[in-house]
């Protein structure tokens, strides 16, 4: 059993609260709002709650659930509250500028990346197993304290989730691909969709559009604040990202403009091969 | 109750013929092959079928449903078997070039699209409901007969589908925003994730790949016969649609340079606000 404090109550935080709790451990949170800490005592996600940081004080473990723009910030704040052996964790989805910061303000930090989440935010939406089966990348370096690892490492298994290690700068250029490039990609189609200029033939897009619309413009109609944090804290990536994806899509444009159509058939059967080497068939979907 | 032909057992076809079966309707298949016939008997998608295109004789309505290249020379080669009073339609995804040739070489011909699929094809994936509350579009023309568009509405309605009508120029430039876009801009994130030179990136990225990365992926990663072909038969549409987004992309592309993050979550906003026009919050999800 630890002791585990959490800092902000959204749905990462919160989430947390309820499978750490769930497993025996005690959780504490701290939250700006009263009315916060309230909703997360009584959806089961704290033990107790409080808007002072000094409920900091004594804990195993603390995870720095804000906004990732607060994180660091956050940390200052909290920082003459931890006792030393406390180890200092962080959820935020882009490591490379957020670990060598935090690595220099508590010597036992490791950064974390939980790879879960819903449309939702908030206490509200906080939920038991969300991190169940979900990735969850530890981002130590040379710097970091193995003790330190193991502690989140075994809290990161008590909640299910299958853990993985890489550099911060590795992570980085992981999520750019697979998380934040498809956020822009799918952007650009409802974007691209919006602009039609012809409004009877966008009407009559919106009244046919069925699954496949639906499932490729979904991460695109997210929260756009997230989007825009995801291209600002790891821009060299998503940059890099963005020039290989425009250089792929201006072969398929050259395809269909030079009605290459066995080209375009093999562009295609690679693209397949791909996805299937990604989701094997009969693989249960990782939600 | 009507007698009903269906040319061409696979997903679509023999998806009609279980629904219509069930709606008391008489129904034959035309296949090639003489074990289709079989399975599509045992799975009660025909009441009787053949090889032979005599089986198509007296009939009230023929749906024409093979692969969208084999439409036309399969309306040739039925048309001497069809009475004069028997109403034509088909089932492809693209409409322009099919409708005119199709009226020309009979006069009682409504296009048609029915807007359901599965990822699997053939007999085998058939199925009752496909086309419950999907969009199922018709496109007469001037020269459509009026009674020939009454006979496919009604049997549109007896499945369940929700009937739209538009132009055929109409239908394929909304098809080529919601259908075959998402294919060539869900092939190209693949496309590029599966270029990145960084090997241990690559991998990384598939172990982390979740939910946003599966449901931008889906469409891309389909068969490459029907994106192909959607592009082929679709292609000033298609060429349309490309043009057009990549403009957007290249807008987004532009807002990352110049780390312009401002006016990167105000895009993120218009396309979230898009989205929710499309797919307002609440409202069940279509299949």
């Amino acid at each position: 059993m630890l002791r585990i404090g959490i800092v902000g109550l959204g749905l990462i935080g919160g989430s947390l609260g309820i499978d750490l709790r769930a497993k025996g451990h005690y959780v504490v949170g701290l939250s700006r709002r009263p009315e916060t800490c309230e909703r997360a005592i009584a959806k089961g996600a704290i033990d107790w709650g409080s808007t002072e940081p000094e409920i900091l004080r004594a804990l195993d473990l603390v995870f720095l659930c804000p906004p990732i723009g607060s994180i660091l910030p956050v940390a200052l704040d909290i920082r003459p509250y931890l006792s030393p052996e406390t180890v200092l964790t962080d959820v935020g989805s882009v490591k490379g500028e957020i670990v060598p910061a935090l690595e220099k303000l508590w010597p036992r930090y490791v950064g974390g990346h939980p790879m879960a989440g819903t449309a939702e935010s908030g206490i509200e939406a906080a939920q038991a197993h969300l991190f169940e089966n979900a990735p969850y990348v530890l981002t130590p370096t040379l710097y970091t304290d193995s003790a330190a690892i193991d502690c989140v490492a075994g809290v990161v298994n008590d909640l299910g989730a299958k853990l993985l290690y890489a550099t911060p700068a590795d992570h980085d250029r992981a999520v750019a691909w697979i998380s934040h490039l498809p956020v822009l990609v799918s952007a650009a189609l409802l974007l691209a969709n919006a602009q039609e200029a012809n409004e009877p033939i966008r009407k009559l897009a919106q009244q046919l559009a069925s699954s496949g619309f639906r499932d490729t413009s979904r991460v695109g109609g997210g929260n756009p604040a997230l989007g825009r944090m995801m291209a600002e804290y790891n821009r060299a990536a998503v940059r890099h990202c963005l020039i290989h994806y425009r250089a792929t899509l201006d072969d398929l444009i050259r395809q269909v403009e030079q009605e290459d159509w066995e080209r375009l058939h093999t562009t295609l059967e690679e693209a397949q091969a791909y996805r299937e080497q990604v989701y094997p068939s009969g693989t249960p979907p990782v939600v």
